[in-house]
């Protein structure tokens, strides 16, 4: 007889998942190999930006004070005793009437407190001694960059568990972390079930259809930041299937299986489960696709079970194993992140289970408006070539009309979401 | 005398730089190495999928006309002739009254047209012949997944320049793509200007600051699917600069500098263009950060002089060169995504030059709503690490306000755009 397995809601199996997150291992890498890794550590300033006063322009400097007074009528000159440029620092005093030709980012000299731009002064040149005449007055401090008016020393400027990007990149250089430190990137094994299945390799057969999850999969762990380690297919022979799965769980931080969990004739996952003595955390979720999705628990180790079905592997992916993996990588917003939608089209069948649907969002005047990305059907394929999203349609007897304001899950956003299960 | 240059507009720009973008190369990689990569072919379905009639669920393979009249009060013995699993093949004849065992995506055996779920059926044995009790009639072709149902041989799956994703994987791995058509990374040299800049491995000292730029532009290289190579700082001197862009460009297809660009003392860009006999597209753009954002063209290469202050660099990188890059990796969308966004503050300074705010956007009920991700001046680095938009603020005599309609250019969405400037 066939087993009855009793559903959970999808929050509480997110919920008895995330009981088991846990914070992963560091390294240091270069700052030429970080970008794209996850900060274990918060970044703090170790110096004021800028470190000193600064001229924001091609100018000169001068002192405010001389310039009292100035007008059209009664243009003021000054003498231009000294140049530097960027990265130069001057060594000469500026008296009364004396001006410092300056560059962009340049410092300022210490007896002056504002810069005109060139384009606001007359230039001359007297006896080999050049000039410049201003006809206005200039406010201590224009045209100024001042020390610490980016970032005080001593201030956290991105925290862990944030995704390295290009501006983060700026930061970690400005600061000299010549080593950055990030989280280890997890190792999370793929074994993938059925006789049915062909490598990419294989020619088509009849009765037959190429492995698809276990390559979908290692693209959804590399996005999750994860590495991807494939053991290929398990054999059809329980024994076989078993010593394979305790082996190479020694050396993955997760350990993912594709098929092989619902209740048919060849589903021996749960058998094997059962023999490694894991604790079985779920087995049935209310949620299509991926209602079989199977986690258990073994030595500090998950082990996903994830349906053999690309959409439903694809989701329960999503939904259950990527949270755990940003959580090893440091994040506090470890799940998709969560997003308000207006429903692109009717949905109008009842559901019993909360239905994700693979989802095209796209970016209009009155919101984000969510469609489905292909036909919705578990088994096919091509809707998750184009989807950006997930649609959360919870469980109800009337479906949803057009119009309707829905919640989406976003797939390529690197923010996050704390927890976006109601 | 200072040089007057006169800006042209953002949109004039783009379409000076784009009249020289081009497809770029193509090579094969495995598809274990493909995930992220740009496909430089159409994606083709090389055969239907399914590739046959298959079982949507674990259950009996039956002939409908057997279960004709079928009811509670008069239900129909089938005898259980066979048994298949998916990926094997019936080799029997069904007859009348016969059914198969059959599971989950296993052929449906050519003399049956629809499948009963085993919930749905009693089962049971006599003489050693296990026999299923149906109280029901089922439609022919109930529960199963028909050949072709998903996708047809000969559609186009993918179009070229899209990034490969989880769910193009398994597209690819399902038509057996074990080596997968993609762009050839295009190669993209930095060099960076500025006797002010320190390495990140150098202490502080007065009048200096870090290099950030460059790691900036390597990540930003990265993130547009390029190939960054950081060739140091160029010296002070004309002739060595010079001579040094001269021999690095020969070895990449797009060379970039940041810095000396603008109309300083220690300017050298223009110079060093007009002695390789560059022809300068534009020196002077009317927007801020970026207006001295210079691009020129030298025998099919483009040389971006970006500016020296991290705000401009970024801002010049991603609205001039990543649409470039994208191009070369066959995208026909290679412009940042454009998006409608209420504007979540006040930006009442009157501004001559389109704006370009660094900003974060959030998603609302209400739609995309975008801040500044920072203090507002184009030497704030800080700003760029948490910006996943830049708000575009078109120049006006008034500035713009809290709860304005504006539109935003998406960082991080891979989709792009195929023309954003009005």
């Amino acid at each position: 007889m066939v087993e009855r397995r009793i559903p959970i809601s999808v929050k509480e199996a997110v919920m008895r998942v995330m009981k088991f997150a846990k914070e992963g291992k560091k390294e240091e890498v270069s700052i030429y190999e970080c970008n794209g890794r996850f900060l274990c550590e918060d970044i703090v300033a170790n110096h004021d930006v800028p470190s000193f006063d600064r001229s924001a322009y091609d100018g000169f400097a001068i002192r405010s004070v001389d310039l009292k007074g100035a007008s059209k009528e009664k243009p003021i000159t000054l003498s231009v005793i000294d140049e530097i440029g960027a990265g130069q620092v001057c060594q000469k005093r500026i008296g009364e009437y004396e001006a410092v030709r300056i560059m962009t980012g340049a410092m300022l000299p210490s007896d002056c407190d504002a810069v005109v731009m060139f384009e606001v002064v007359k230039e001359g040149r007297e006896n080999d001694q050049p000039y410049i005449i201003i006809d206005h007055e200039v406010g201590k401090g224009t045209n100024l960059s001042f020390q610490g008016e980016d970032v005080k020393k001593g201030k956290v400027l991105v925290e862990k568990g944030t995704k390295i990007n290009p501006g983060i990149m700026a930061l970690l250089a400005t600061f000299g972390y010549e080593k950055v430190p990030v989280a280890k990137k997890p190792i999370i094994g793929i074994f993938a079930t059925g006789t049915e299945l062909l490598e990419v390799d294989e020619p088509l057969e009849k009765g037959k259809i190429r492995n698809s999850n276990a390559y979908m999969i290692m693209a959804q762990i590399e996005r999750a930041g994860a590495i991807p380690v494939y053991f290929g297919k398990l054999q059809d022979v329980f024994t076989v299937s078993y010593e394979a799965m305790k082996e190479k769980l020694a050396s993955v931080d997760i350990l993912i299986t594709t098929g092989g969990v619902s209740v048919g004739d060849y589903d021996l996952l749960p058998a094997i489960y059962k023999e490694l003595g894991a604790e079985v955390l779920f087995n049935k979720v209310a949620m299509r696709p991926g209602s079989v999705t199977t986690v258990a628990h073994l030595d500090g180790k998950l082990l996903y079970g994830l349906s053999g079905n690309p959409s439903a592997c694809y989701v329960g992916f999503e939904i259950f194993t990527k949270p755990i993996i940003r959580r090893y990588l440091f994040s506090s917003k470890p799940h998709l992140q969560s997003a308000p939608a207006i429903l692109g089209e009717d949905f109008l069948t009842a559901n019993a289970f909360t239905r994700f649907f693979r989802s095209t969002v796209s970016w209009k005047e009155d919101g984000l408006h969510t469609v489905p990305s292909g036909v919705d059907k578990s088994n096919i394929v091509t809707s998750l070539a184009f989807a950006n999203a997930l649609t959360i349609l919870p469980s109800n007897s009337t479906g949803y009309q057009k119009g309707e304001r829905v919640n989406v899950l976003l797939l390529e956003e690197e923010e996050g979401s704390e927890w976006p299960w109601n």
